[in-house]
Formats: structure tokens, sequence, C-alpha cells
């Protein structure tokens, strides 16, 4: 087990793969890792804990002013927004590990990236709020609060009518491979299947097909282990 | 004046060019007709008229589930999510008109990435409240809510003290050119240009300086201009 308690010493340290500041029960976090697994790349994780606020002193701010993980290293390189993390990566080592987008077929490419902003704006929204009420809150102590979780309900449900259509016709949100649209949804849905919010997902049989392919993905499974963080 | 009241037959019709369901006081809409201009391609608009309400009919729902504008029809190919169809349209055509992203040096689409999703996910929430608030509303005969304009503006002069911070050290956003990461936050600006949340930009030195020079660009005024829209 290692936690880091200096990470900005650490982070002028010379390491193989990228540097990725970072928290294992971060939603954020685990996008970036779940794309690092998926393309088999190493990397060197540098703790920032959220639960003591350690994202909103001085030190970290000036690594990312908005004093939000995940934040990435490439030698001079610095990046934050995982969206953005994981677009760079996939671009960078397009050939290698699993093909997240189509980088040739420009129409393909399109409809990718049509579904990843539509995580974006559509699911992201209400799935961040639910999952902040029914699973970060009652994880860190704090209380659900049951009014905000009855006006949020209702409109991810609006979003997964369409998935539900959607997924009827295509095995993945984008055709019929597992992209980074796809991808880019686990973290809320990794939490949300352990609330009662699984249901909106259960009672739509495509969606719920959807969810269980992606949540089984070997690379998925080691992104959001705590355990396999602090491994490293 | 050609004002269209049969979308849907027109959508068949064959034109020149990429048809756009649109609006022309829509800020998603203005976003794809500003990247349209910028590459100097030649469009086909198709009004969604938002003021009625037929963006919620059954025959554009069957277009567009979400219910929203833009889409992009390119041959068969249907694409929504105004930064997913600017994307599109940038890639196909890259050589093509402004240059709005660096397509070769990943690092640099790297940050100009980043900046796009700092856009989505800082900057689109707090400005659209506020677009909203101080701008639609009062247009379309409804009222603002003060309060809501009052907790939201702190949050917006949060987001533009960073970009203050970074427009100290380049012209634009992700560096000293011109990108689809300025370009995307046009839309929100133009509105709010117009409203007393003006003066959160023009007391910020760099931020004005960039606001000023991006307001500026031929391609935008004619992509916010309703004429512009109506005289094609």
């Amino acid at each position: 087990m290692a936690i880091f308690n200096e990470p900005f010493a650490l982070a002028n340290k010379e390491v193989a793969g990228y540097k990725i500041y970072g928290f294992p029960y971060s939603t954020n976090t685990w996008r970036v890792l779940a794309v690092l697994h998926e393309k088999g790349l190493s990397y060197y994780p540098i703790t920032v804990n959220l639960r003591t606020g350690e994202q909103k002193t001085p030190s970290f701010l000036s690594i990312n002013p908005f004093g939000q993980v995940p934040v990435l290293l490439d030698g001079h390189l610095k990046l934050t927004e995982s969206r953005a993390i994981s677009l760079y990566i996939e671009k960078v080592h397009s050939s290698r590990g699993t093909k997240l987008l189509n980088h040739k077929d420009y129409k393909k490419m399109g409809t990718e990236t049509m579904w990843m902003y539509i995580e974006s704006f559509k699911f992201d929204p209400p799935a961040t709020i639910l999952t902040l009420e029914l699973a970060i809150k009652p994880m860190t102590g704090l209380k659900t609060d049951y009014k905000v979780v009855n006006e949020t309900e209702p409109q991810l449900e609006k979003v997964l009518d369409i998935y539900e259509e959607q997924l009827k016709k295509s095995r993945f949100l984008a055709g019929n491979r597992f992209t980074l649209a796809d991808l880019f949804h686990l973290p809320n849905i990794e939490y949300l299947m352990n609330t009662t919010t699984k249901r909106l997902f259960e009672k739509r049989p495509n969606v719920h097909r959807w969810v269980t392919k992606i949540m089984a993905r070997p690379a998925w499974k080691k992104a959001c282990d705590p355990n396999a963080w602090y491994d490293k």
C-alpha cells in the first residue's frame, strides 16, 4: 500500500509512462484509468486526497486551478478534463490495445463523437447528481436529498428511453463496437448500479444488456478497483 | 425571406452542401454555422421554430429524439450535438478555410481538446443559465429570476478568473491561434455581452481583449445574424 503524501515532490520524479493525479473513488479518475487499461499502458498514480480537500490546497491549485482530478502529465504536457485526457491517450496510441475510436472513417468517428457529447450533455448531468446523492453522500456520511433524487430520476429516464431505442439497433451506442462513447458512461453507471437507481437501467432490456456488457470488461474492473490503485 | 414550414419534406430534397436543422436565435445552431462560415462551406438551413415548440413535435422527434437543434444531415449521416457536428466538419474539411484544430501535433490537439471540454463542463453550465435568464427570457416575455442570476454569476466569475490567467499567457485559450476551443464559447458570449453580465467579461482585461477579438470574426458575424439565415 502506498498512499502518497507528497504528490508534488513525486510529480518531479522521472518515471516510465504517464503520471496521473487522481483519487481511487473518483469517477473522473476511473474514466482515464479505464482508457489506460484498455490500451495496456502503464501509469504512475499520484493520490490527491479528495476526502481531506487536498484538491483545493494552493499546491494542487497550481497544478489545476479548477481544483479537480484527474490531471495527466506527459512530459511537459499537462491535461485536465477526463474526456480530453481519454481522447488524447486514444489518439496517441490509436494502434495499441483496444481500438476505442474510428480514426479513419470520418462518418463513423462523427457518430462516435456525437455519442460522446450525448454522454456529456444528456447523461452526465442527471447521472452525476444521482451518483452524488445516492452513492457519494452516504459513503461520506452526508444525507441524501430525496427531493433532488425524485426530480432527477425522470430526467435520467428520458435519456435511457432514447438509449433503449438506440441499443435495439446496435450492440453499443455508436455501432457494434465498444468505443469511448460507451466507456465515458461507465464511472457513473458503476456507482448507480449499487443504488436504487439501478432499476431504471434494469427495466430497459437493451440498456441492461449494454450495462452488463460494458461493466464486465477486464479493463474496467481494474480501473475502478481501489486496491489496484494502491498496488501500483 | 424563407421560413420553411415543411422541413421534413425539404429534408428529402437533394441539395448542395450540408442540411442544417436549426433556429436563427439558437446558440447551439450559431456554433455550427460559425464553423461552416470559417470553413467557407455552403449549407442549406431548415428552420425548426423553437418559439412554437416545433422541436417537440413527433415529426421532429423522429429526427432528433432529444428534441433539440441543430441537426446536421450529410447524405445518410445524421448528427446532433453542436460540438460533435463542429468537430466532424473540421475533421472532414481540415485543409479548407480557417484551420480550427491541430490535426498533426497530438500535444497541441490535446491542449485544444482540453479547452473544448473546459468550455463544456466549466463555462457552459453557468453561461447557459445566465443566457436563459438575462437574454432569452426577456426576449420571449418571461420574467428573469434574479435569485438564480445572483447565484450563478459568482460561478462564472471563478471560471473567468482562470481564463484571465490563461489569456495573460496566450492570445487564445489553447495557444496563439483561434481554434474550436475559442469558437465554442461564442454563442453564449454573444448573448451575455448584451446583458448586465457583460461587466464580468469587461473587468478582466485579457478576457475582454479575447472576447472583442473572437466576436469580431467575419464568420461569427454571419453565423449569429438572423437576417443572413433567412437570406439563404
